[in-house]
């Protein structure tokens, strides 16, 4: 094995699981037998100006690791700096191999999504011709399940597991009236509608479930939305949308771009409306009844308190698989997940090459989605539905979940 | 004992704790030797239409009780109904009489918020004078924690659990940029500032704390809070408001009217839901800065995964308790926590008359709330955290929390 210290670091948006993957990562880099363990913080910025900390250190026995996996966001910091290639900044290159020489460092671990890969890429092939021996991976980490090459990314089981609960939760509460009204809930999810998706799961095994689910890889038509809403109607009063923040138009422009209500806000400005909003704005107009719209925002990617056991699990599993697979030589890869079986489920862990996943983006096929476009079908959902078993049941404190926390 | 059979109605907003209560007016009932315990579909409107079910039949063993108990939302479904005087609409309350004959209903409770104990209040003084011999009760509910003359109402707890563990996410999860940024986080509170006096918990006991918090009590000053901003960001670049959605400028206007169509509801209440996006665009043109608001909306009031054991347990023994004081003969009355001591935590459960807290608002006393206005006292978080302790952990089904369900 190569010898040397290892730096892991985590960058992009926060999720539920991204510690538990640096946990596991961790675990893999002492079973490997890396001497110091470096945290980077804020990532590969941080990195550049050697803000560092020692997670061996700090992770000293099993209870500290169990809280840092229940605890969510990253613990490290996150950034959200695009490499440029090396040929247009050398000197970050240069910089950066420098510092790996000054600690000695011979592990890069990249813990995060699209982007992040992108920055794997790069710095794996850099340093293929760089003269120094090393070995970068990547880590996958998102809730929007949509890097390529995985069955799917640690933080969406969690996310979905969230989504699904707080859902049904919603669909409860807006059936207690009688009233005559729509209530929109909008979710995350620019290009790929897996998390949206999840909000369907409810109805695989109770009697509730939204009426309408909406998906960014079907393009969004008002009219037959409100030809949707209508049918829903005949059937109870409490109608229920679930929706991705990016539907489309079939002319390409995001629905919560659209300002067609022209709504002004007290300061003159037209309300720049999210995807929820626009759609409020647009049933009350044209049905005039009750609407609500609700957006689930940040918690759905950093609900640590609510986390699905199947995906922390998991989460820690593919941190120590990169280790490992580091130390058997692999550089320039990214740890995958294959899915063998979904019932009974069953997951093994292997590696790819960074290239084929860098800058790809893995969307809901088609055959996931109804005909008409306004729901998921049944094989979606029981794709899906492994991803959220189990309950990680968080450690509390004073009644509140107990977090890690590293100074940086 | 008065003999006869029972009718229990929910009304009012949703919580995650209403159903604990009416598990305990249920274990109450048949404490007292109640025969039939029905429940009335969505309150009172249900009950005129006489649209009941069997709730002792439904609820036979622990267990069932146990996953009632987790479910949000009414279970009976609830409605919103203003209840005119009787002189006003005599019909509607001989119609009520009438029920009550037919199906020898002696005991009615009403588990709500300000507007249905107005339902309780005039209801028991009509049937005082109706010569139908009937005790009529009210059990308190609602996460505004704003009903009189009881310490705290059940709900309440569960709602600022959720609300303070969402926040300290919330804040784990804006820290990991180095970007100057705000995030807004709208809570309910039209008039009292309970649940967003909540979201400063964890500063009692973590490295985390929302860096401003404001409440409906004190007026809202836009040069303040922009004063108030520009400090923070003196500490730290990721700032975070927590602000009540009633919160009001000195000229008694809503922050968030301006983006509202201000429609009201039956009690004249108008609909708030705009005061974090109006804040978020302030902000944005005065600090140019990245600038997000959240809205808790309806999660915070029907988060069934998240309730608090004290809660729980408190709702089911205040349902008990209003059959058990009903039984002795109180009749016009709702029944109160009275807190003994806050450390060691100790309360107890009297009744008062309902005529003390039909349609009256327990406000945070000015001396919860800090001189600046810009955030609550300690003293104030420390009569808060003994209502969120303890996790009644849920009993999950297929990764998702198992809910009661009765058809109406």
């Amino acid at each position: 094995m190569l010898i040397g210290n290892a730096v892991i670091g985590q960058s992009g948006g926060p999720t539920a699981a991204i510690n538990a993957t640096l946990s596991g990562v961790v675990l893999g880099c002492k079973e490997i037998g890396v001497k110091t363990i470096y945290g980077a913080c804020n990532g590969i910025e941080g990195l550049l100006e050697e803000r560092m900390c020692d997670l061996g250190a700090l992770l000293k026995d099993e209870k500290q690791h169990r809280i840092l996996e229940q605890t969510p966001a990253a613990a490290l910091g996150s950034c959200r700096k695009k490499m440029p290639t090396p040929d247009k900044d050398p000197d970050t290159y240069s910089r950066l191999l420098e510092i790996f020489k000054k600690y000695d460092i011979r592990y890069f671990f990249y813990i995060g999504g699209n982007d992040s890969m992108d920055t794997v890429y790069k710095l794996s092939s850099y340093m293929n011709g760089a003269g120094y021996e090393m070995r970068v991976m990547g880590v996958p980490k998102t809730i929007d399940c949509d890097l390529a090459e995985t069955d799917h990314t640690p933080g969406y089981g969690s996310a979905a597991k969230y989504i699904a609960t707080t859902m049904q939760e919603i669909l409860r509460d807006t059936a207690v009236y009688t009233v005559k009204a729509v209530t929109i809930v909008e979710i995350m999810g620019r290009d790929a509608g897996w998390l949206t998706a999840a909000a369907s799961l409810p109805s695989l095994y109770s009697d509730v479930t939204p009426d309408l689910v909406y998906l960014p890889e079907v393009y969004f038509n008002y009219d037959k939305f409100y030809e949707d809403l209508a049918k829903a109607f005949e059937k109870h009063p409490n109608v229920v949308v679930a929706v991705s923040e990016g539907i489309r138009t079939e002319d390409g422009r995001y629905v919560g771009e659209g300002t067609q209500s022209g709504v002004a806000d007290v300061f003159g400005h037209k309300y720049l409306s999210g995807t929820g909003k626009t759609l409020e704005l647009a049933v009350k107009e044209k049905f005039g009844c009750k609407v609500r719209s609700i957006e689930l925002n940040l918690p759905q990617r950093c609900a640590g308190h609510l986390q699905s056991k199947t995906d922390i699990d998991e989460s820690v599993e593919i941190g120590k698989a990169a280790a490992i697979h580091a130390a058997s030589g692999e550089t320039g890869k990214m740890a995958c997940f294959v899915r063998e079986s979904t019932n009974p489920y069953k997951c093994v862990i292997k590696t790819e090459d960074i290239s084929k996943i860098a800058n790809e983006v893995r969307s809901v096929p088609r055959n996931f989605i109804n005909e008409r476009g306004n729901n998921v079908t049944k094989e979606c959902l029981e794709y899906i539905a492994p991803l959220i078993q189990g309950e990680n049941l968080n450690i509390y404190e004073n009644g509140l979940p107990k977090h890690f926390v590293i100074e940086r």
